[in-house]
């Protein structure tokens, strides 16, 4: 149990209430209890009742309710809340007796690695950092302090990992790339994948999510990209700073992402493109050229500007009207021809 | 080795033929032997030979085959009998010495905990489940009984899962959910995700599927729900009783679907939707709108009525002709204005 | 540290230049420095400079460069010498001691099983097999010589895998094909999968990837098969030879693909289908009916001939300029109406 007034220095705000008022935890609007706080974004209280000991609201918010905290952005402090109230519980202490570490491998202090978990040769893994059960990862791997690795991880040869970066369980990080040459008879000839994979700090990979290691040089996840799960990045891909991606998308290799690029589901982007920074792509867009004008908002398979997709799309709804007016066109027209004058060839 | 008597009353159908006739198998219509069934739901056998022992058909069936048993649904007598000559074959018994159960966990009688496999703090796991090789249960998880829980799957903290659940190898239940704000510079900031996923009884979830848990409250997968491979799941979902998802579906963050609703293959939800009961979505679908009509069959992106978008991609198979009609309707109408007797101005 | 002449002899080509050249290794154009030799497939070399010590150029390719090694397809030729330069390290060496393995398993000369890795009952594994770490493989699975099992792989019960084999990590194997009945009361009932997964030889399976056991029989992935990651494969499936799946695509039940199939990234094929040998599927496909005609190239949903397609997306994204013409007909049609002279009724 914590007070208003505790809450209120966490996410810097302007308390309007009783700093000393008893708070527990924090819930949704229509769930929290008197002992709880809340959040609103928008710009009016609900009509439904509200029991909620305390609200977030954003500044200049207009409500009589008795205790507010008044932020820039709620949804800011709604996070920092979150984070205060359920604090990080470690996996596991030390290195537990199931898990097997290379003698070669290097542990800062306060590493945790979970039941049957396994670490390769010349791996180095940073201070702070958890490992959690059943993660394999093989060997000349480097991962950075503050790291938490879901169990069922793979994480394949080589690979580097930043600080602060979070693996959902399950992905796979640095499976070989998909590339094959023929060879005189025309079977496929597989290409060695030598390269590795790279991950910047602060980064978030999705449960079930591959990243390709490179054949050669390096396929890059740079600092702050959020995947989500069940995501497919190519071989020898580069992905920019800030950048999000959605469920179930699919990058082709040596595809460059730009910064702050944000892929909706289900986007497929061929390989050898490059997408300009701060491209917004629609969900179930197929990208099969490079985007090269920043910012732009595209869609559609073959993709386009959103609003020109937009129209398409009605129109397409419609094509039946369409077609029925071109008919209606054509007898018409064929009736009006029968009106005209015949005119003597001259 | 049974006979067909035994059979008939599994199957509680109406045997023409000999009872005493020995069935070793089922087997589908061109590979059964003469010691083996087979079944049928068409109209009239097939011209190719059969040499099946006996043939289950529905009720009204026309044939002279010597061993018919004649019941409402063959197909649903089918599965009956793969039960029968497939019985359950448990992994391991009991609690394998190489797997980690914390002391705090609740585990029912006739358990089975297979290799390698942990289960967290406080977990409790009802009876007759079996667990699998490799399996992470992280702690406060509850399970039923009956369940089956395959090899390489994840179950993250708190979920609750129901009686007689089947989880296939590798699925993902309860990572995060994706979500994050922005802070004051403008860089990702997570929201945590201390919900949790709950799951009914009698489900069965597909190898690698991703169930995420919620940012609060739970994700909700009601009872008889089936998914198949590759599926995601938002934090926040409701999925409604009865309903199908198969395999490559994702379902965006909040978005709630009713009951007895079915997914075909890759359809993509956007986030915070509600879709209807019983509503039916082609594969490929891509529902950006709630669905508010019960039982109705969409298609297409953005999601139409299924006629309707059957109607659309005719037109657009043959979009060329039309273009070559207005352009005909063009020369056409300059043809005609050629002709048309001046008039003049008034 | 080789040398030019030992290069030159392992991919069989035509050595100009220096033959006691010493190489150290291979890499791209811009990246090979003076002891690498790297591989160029475009007629003329770029007009960044080069530092390579030799360049592999196709037979005919002119340039002055010092060192030189002609060949039909240096493409391949990097293939081989990638192979040459980064020969494959063996996981570990033999059967580690945390790994379980069922007595009465058949484990050939030469196999390696790696960390808390379990192999069941009446498993058979072939010589110089790599099993790596936290893999599971069912009761009665035969995996056969030179094969690589990466980590966290699960393949199911009797399972058949040919020779030279990889499995990328985190692949499913034979989990249950995707089968319900209705029973009496509408309820589903699960059909058992009791069939298994036939792989042949050569074949690659990428991260993730899930290829579903049979109802009854097999589901079939033929010799020199490549699957790319997050691949869904459905019960009864027949892959032919040579066939080449890329990420994301999801092939429903009991369909058949032929020999040399290609299928882009995101490709969707529905269940009980034919594809002919030798056709392509471009990326995002929906293939809902069978493709008859070998070695056509087909795009879209509902797919088409990708030329028609293609044709077809030209007037999509000009839509609007065709309902302005429409509109100018209509509106020219009503002026000319106006003009023509009134034939009075007869």
């Amino acid at each position: 149990m914590t007070d208003l007034e505790t809450i209120n220095q966490i996410i810097q705000g302007k308390l309007q209430g009783n700093p000393d008022y008893p708070i527990a935890g924090i819930q949704g609007i229509f769930e929290a209890g008197p002992n709880e706080i809340t959040f609103f974004i928008k710009d009016q209280l609900p009509i439904e009742p509200i029991l909620a000991g305390a609200i977030i609201v954003p500044l200049g918010f207009k409500s009589e309710y008795p205790n507010l905290i008044y932020v820039t952005d709620p949804y800011v402090a709604f996070a920092k809340l979150l984070h205060f109230f359920n604090p990080h519980q470690p996996f596991c202490q030390g290195i537990d007796p199931s898990a097997r570490v290379a003698e070669s491998a290097i542990i800062s202090e306060n590493v945790s690695v979970g039941h049957h978990s396994y670490i390769g040769d010349h791996c180095r893994i940073g201070a702070n950092t958890e490992i959690h059960a059943q993660v394999t990862i093989y060997p000349h791997v480097s991962i950075g302090k503050n790291c938490l690795i879901y169990s069922n991880v793979v994480i394949r040869e080589a690979a580097i990992i930043g600080d602060d970066v979070i693996i959902q369980p399950g992905a796979i990080i640095g499976a070989d790339g998909f590339g094959f040459a023929r060879d005189e008879q025309g079977n496929p000839l597989k290409i060695p994948q030598v390269g590795k994979v790279i991950i910047g700090n602060h980064c978030e990979i999705g449960a079930n999510t591959c990243i390709d290691r490179s054949t050669l040089a390096s396929t890059i996840i740079s600092d702050q990209v959020k995947t989500d799960n069940l995501v497919q990045i190519g071989h020898n891909v580069i992905i920019g700073q800030g950048t999000t991606i959605c469920a179930m998308c699919g990058i082709g290799g040596s595809t460059v992402l730009g910064k702050n690029v944000v892929l909706g589901g289900f986007v497929g982007i061929a390989d050898h493109l490059t997408i300009a920074d701060g491209v917004k792509v629609a969900a179930k867009t197929g990208v099969s050229n490079s985007v090269k004008q920043a910012n732009q908002i595209i869609s559609g398979y073959p993709h386009q500007e959103i609003g020109k997709w937009r129209k398409s799309q009605v129109i397409i709804r419609n094509l039946d009207d369409y077609v029925d007016r071109i008919k209606a066109l054509e007898s018409k027209l064929k009736e009006l021809e029968a009106k005209i004058p015949v005119e003597p060839i001259t």
